[in-house]
């Protein structure tokens, strides 16, 4: 019962196989074969136009250079006050954009509330050197607490973005959870809503290590080879990554993982709002389930077997727990099995 | 026919395999698995004492970090002119040390000369703001031009970085060709010659990404941890790394694929000093060969299916050339066959 | 009527004066000569201990410097949301740091609540590398609203910054002011209170460019001789800050300039307070008094003479304002003149 | 008798003049006051072209920012080996571009070689992302050691410049002494021979602190104000830095200074070439002589009161000393009085 984190899972046995026919022979390093090309290209079909795209080794690489893309000096980028940019990058896009700032932003579930974005926005007043100047907004798509934006609220961010002339970022470690529960094109619910660069992950849903880094815009990234060689993130046996990314988008290997992952984590939650023991914090929509129990009832559970992580309190949900109580986390994969969530429901019941 | 270079080759059957089995399950992520601690203390006896193990995705990234690691305002660290660091890493040590500077120093076959490095190191005088301060000094073992620093050769750049307080740093992207060539110890040609920070390269070598950051003396990184999560180089699945440093190590296969790669790149060399159409530039101590031959021969070679780089001369080498000739660089892998070799001689004759 | 800031004054004529008889002869350069190490021992009196100083050009500098001094990799700085390095300083102590967070923390009347302070700080897990590192405190005094922290309130927050084992820093750009309104030695509220480094500002009070960065421990700043200089603010011709600072502090100029432009601040506020055409926002204890007013009627006095800025609200002050009300603030210096103050006062009445 | 460098000497009556007639009264700070724009207009008439201009505090921060101006990832910049920046920053300009390196060229008597900086320029291929990529050239004038680039020779530069799509640079910490030697007006030897960016240095000639940064096409510097004020290089009382370009351009009295100093130096020269106990190590063009005597010699002269420093032998000039001698460098500024020529020159002979 590991309900620890997508990332405890390991690689997806067509991903394992993949990486191993590609094993063998010789091809040219540091993304330059013709198979990287070959599947640096499946992202236009995939994103219905032309793309352009760069391999990575971490989310953090990822995120960190989309900022760093698009980097101004004196930068201000905005996101949700509990991004994982914001939260669990160690400084990672301060760094590699020399110490552009990020602006945290408030809104209900995860999302960043578009009202509080122009406020924010606002209070930069172009051409005031004093406090700096906007340069990038970020959404994290599914967010950090397993919800999702409705194509609607992402239109209503690039809205402001485009008012601005700031480019709009997507944080999509869990990509492919959105687009499996939204049940929409990638498309549809990125460039075609504004969205102008994806950290698109597959590390979390079955990969062991391929981030891609793509600009629906090709000439926004321009510097971006020199960009990526100079953060040691330009890997050389590139194939390898690549590969990854060819079994993981065949065959829809991607949704089938992220579809399987969100229906374990919807079982687990149907459960829990049935449950006497524990309550849901609030509705996932992907594949991490919040829920509120009784701390030495979480404790019995982790004994008995059940891995999980107790969680903080997001700021705009203050005054959820009572003092005997503790929120956890239970997130699901593609490696999750069925048996596990009928055990763990078991257990809560 | 493929010399272009070992980061050409795939990955070694064994090291796939041992990917292949650690890929199913649940393991904690970014490095705090039971697995990766293993794997990180088997440092501890490859290297006879206990060190601090900082699994990274490439070669530019453990260079990088060690000197992050030792970084000091308006610090200079001191390479050979021919440096993978200076030439081929677009300023990535650079802008992890937010603009510490690499001085060249220059030293005949590829290898820094001491006494250079000491004039060098005496143009900084200790407390003089305006120069700036020396931070590191830091050799590439084999170096870039297949050459080997003898053991006797370190303890003298050593003995000069004890003198200046400065840490040493090996750059061992080919570390095992210069083990296995010394056919001598890990220990014995590192911190008991001096030095105190290693780039521990498996990725040429048989891994697809494997490189760890080696320190002599764990206080020297205490900070590390950090400083690797903010350049996005801590790994969610690090156990992917672990196990190909675990199928690496174990039964000496890291160094039985070195002495093959050596020995490939010695048969190449004696056919080629034996050849009326080229001639060695220097000669190779372990899995890189230059050999100078006519520029339109160089091409039909080419024609003919061998694969391999034209060259810059060093600057040490200046004058080596005709005007009509050309530097071809050779490499050799754990996965260069014996007849590639036999094959490219037949053409050579 | 100029009320717009006290960087809009000039230099007090025995600034002036002091700047012109040392502006013959010759002298050493960048800081080396006896003249600036006598005006930097003068600040070993003024603290009643040895510190070390650091004379620089700005007081964007002086904090940014003080932070890197400092700097940690990942590193977090606790300051109040209206801080001016949060605020006003484009970044810079982001840049400075390569990428340190400055950490908003809330609290009434512009100081930071040390309970919110523990709690940020917390939020930090030592050792939990995705959060990044806790490195610094940094307090205002006077506050960026003209409130001052009291003797008692530094040592609550140097409580928790040795708690927690950070240094204290203190903004000092108009510590003058502070130290003139509390009455009490410059040593009494800093260092025995548990403040370690300050931004000692001189540019505010009558001096034309004279910012000293003073570190109570010297220890504290070994490599700051190295981080100055690399940040362009090693002055070549040093000795004109340190004649600044000579005038400054001879005699008492530097505290009465400070108490005199206070007591204007007073006598403003006692009128304003008593006027039917004003608020005040809340109680200046220094050199800037805050009010409200009608919008229509600030354009009005803005029309007769009076030159001052609106201000936004500190968020912590929302609601504050009815529709048709501004606010606005009012700073005097040691050149407000007494007749200004009184025209000010006859317009408002 | 101070020869030992020109930042040695204070500032002239009629600059501190000016700054005192500028201290009383209010003006809008952060060179936003009409003052500062009428003083930067100035410059225009100056350049004979519209130019965007910017007051920083040093000449390492207009050098280094005029690189900020540039950057790129990966970049590399291109100076004489002796350039300032390279040897007497500190790092600062790296720092500044987050690591953008400099590359040093070799050229006799101070100056670029044309042909090398190409070859330089050259190693790095477009687009190849290992080596990094050229972002600018630096030339000092006049140089480090006393000599003028003639104004062909500008152009030889800038004909290479232009071929790479780079922009040059200009560091004119002594750019008066040029302009005064070569007898051509500003423009003639910067924009018409094209130079994009100067580093304008007033503080050495006269001044005590002014020190403009001047981009000739002011696109090129759109950034500029929010760089500026990141790297805390934004003065606060901006209006006393204009003061003094105000009456250093005055009347001519920037020219004034500089032809005196040269004058100076020019007298010590020819008595030095007739010296028995002196020569000239090579011929000065401005206001730096740089001669060779023996070491005993030397300190009595320094005993008997004449103040200068020996001098590193540029690497170019290898083999100009013989074991008994050294090498001296004689600065003369505005400051220095024809006695003090006379008073050193009796001593020699």
């Amino acid at each position: 019962m590991n309900f620890a984190s997508d990332n405890w899972s390991g690689a997806h046995p067509l991903i394992s196989q993949r990486l191993l026919e590609i094993s063998s022979g010789f091809s040219a390093p540091y993304g330059t074969s013709e198979f990287d090309h070959k599947i640096e290209q499946r992202f236009n079909d995939l994103f219905e136009r032309e793309v352009a795209v760069y391999f990575v080794s971490t989310g953090t690489a990822a995120n960190s250079l989309a900022l760093a893309a698009v980097n101004r000096p004196g930068g201000v980028s905005f996101c949700h006050r509990e991004a994982h940019m914001l939260e669990d990058e160690c400084g990672a896009p301060e760094f590699f954009t020399h110490g552009a700032r990020l602006a945290p932003v408030d809104g209900e579930n995860g999302k960043i509330d578009p009202q509080h974005l122009n406020d924010e926005i606002e209070r930069f007043p172009p051409g005031f050197v004093h406090a700096g100047q906007p340069m990038a907004i970020s959404i994290t798509q599914a967010t950090e607490i397993g919800t999702l934006y409705q194509p609607s609220e992402i239109n209503a961010i690039s809205h402001i973005a485009k008012k601005h002339h700031l480019p709009l970022h997507m944080d999509g470690a869990r990509f492919a959870n959105a687009v499996a529960a939204l049940n929409q094109s990638p498309a549809e619910i990125t460039w075609k809503k504004g969205v102008d660069i994806i950290s698109f992950g597959a590390t979390k849903n079955g990969c062991w290590c391929a981030e891609a880094l793509i600009f629906m815009n090709p000439n926004m990234s321009k510097d971006l080879p020199f960009i990526r060689k100079r953060a040691a993130q330009l890997l050389s046996k590139s194939r390898f990554i690549a590969a990854q990314f060819d079994a993981y988008l065949q065959d829809n290997l991607w949704l089938d993982m992220a579809e399987h992952s969100n229906k374990m984590a919807m079982n687990l939650q149907n459960s829990i709002s049935n449950s006497k023991n524990a309550r849901l914090a609030w509705r996932t929509e992907t594949n991490e389930v919040f829920c509120i129990l009784d701390k030495k009832y979480a404790e019995t559970l982790q004994k008995k077997g059940a891995t999980f992580y107790t969680w903080n309190l997001p700021r705009s949900k203050l005054g959820l727990l009572c003092p005997n109580e503790t929120l956890i986390r239970l997130v699901t994969s593609f490696a999750t099995e069925p048996n596990e969530i009928a055990k763990f429901i078991d257990l809560l019941s």
